[in-house]
């Protein structure tokens, strides 16, 4: 199809698929003449890709080149997953400031929780992970409000993500075998489930909040 | 306290403090002279919570605004859960485009998900909920690149979500019984709580692929 068509498929106006070609998101199309490309069912597939990311996923442009090239360049099954896993920008609270004493001691505190809490889920992964550094920021950001989570209280919500990636995990696992194709729905599961499960929370939240109005108490807990 | 000494307490440069001043999130202090005021802990507590909820909970400058005026307006305990949580900002996906006929296929399909879903859980809101509308744009953003939940799959990630909801509303509840510091603690819970559990689930998911990469299968299931 032309460009036209494939602007007319997607939604994405011709400017924005333009764009994206220059910032490398979108794989070229097969040139018919000097000025005119062939584009196939995999630019509409890679088209509804980015828009996703940017939209729902909240990625920006440079995030996205990043992880649709770890997409690309998947040739197993397990190295798409891995490649996608580490791809996906993490939360990151700001860099230390203010009292550089107290500082010290939360940075330490924040990263002694998070190596208990790694080895209390016997998770595996190299304290390089961009997802233990996440962590520690955060847990260190949540110190400087003297909003520590109470003991216990990390490991039950880590216990409830492990259920939710184990969720995921089987969700991008039933998906097609070809690496580029199986990392295109990694990227799906991984990035975009992410505000699924967060609005389900946000639901929940908004559910218990009217229920303890109503009743002072929470429906009983029945599992 | 000088706002230089409210700028080394925090770590939060002086031209910041006046511009959160001059953007109404950040209280007044007390005027001490023509040009001279006196800020005290609340201003303290309060701009470490604009950083955090700015920084870690990724807000823009007007949203959290409209945070921290619903957090100012609390007058009792659940006015000010119910309020913080429909402030928050949701994750929103694009408006629709593309083929019409598909688009108005996909909308009410997704609509139809979501009432199911709430009617499952038995959860109490109006559709006119800013999470309901959320939820639903998000799933329609999914059908379009054809990664549609499968039956049942959406129900126990909404589990989750309602564990962890709980788990939210429990840790918000023992706080302060002042509205406006317990408002400001559901913040804490709700906002900056979200990137957290995000960062755990990204572990998770790390833990697993390592997992199926080293012996192809999920370590079992201990639950």
């Amino acid at each position: 199809m032309k460009i036209s068509e494939l602007s007319r498929t997607t939604g994405v106006p011709v400017a924005s698929i333009k764009y994206f070609r220059r910032q490398g998101l979108l794989p070229a199309g097969k040139a018919t003449a000097a000025t005119l490309a062939e584009y196939g069912q995999e630019h509409v597939q890679r088209l509804r890709l980015i828009k996703a990311l940017t939209t729902l996923g909240g990625l920006s442009i440079a995030a996205a080149r990043e992880v649709l090239t770890a997409v690309d360049q998947a040739h197993s099954t397990e190295s798409a997953l891995g490649a996608v896993s580490y791809a996906l920008p993490v939360p990151v609270a700001e860099s230390p400031v203010g009292d550089a004493d107290r500082e010290a001691e939360t940075g330490s505190a924040a990263e002694a929780e998070v190596e208990a809490l790694i080895a209390a889920m016997d998770w595996q992964m190299p304290g390089t992970s961009p997802h233990v550094q996440g962590l520690t920021a955060a847990l260190r950001e949540l110190k400087r409000l003297d909003a520590d989570y109470r003991p216990g209280e990390l490991v039950a919500y880590a216990e409830l993500a492990r259920s939710a990636a184990r969720l995921d995990l089987d969700r991008a696992a039933t998906f097609d075998d070809d690496p580029v194709s199986l990392a295109e729905q990694a990227v799906i599961v991984f990035a975009l489930s992410a505000p699924v499960l967060e609005l389900l929370r946000r639901l929940a939240q908004e559910d218990q909040v009217r229920r303890r109005i109503a009743g002072g108490k929470p429906e009983p807990d029945t599992e």
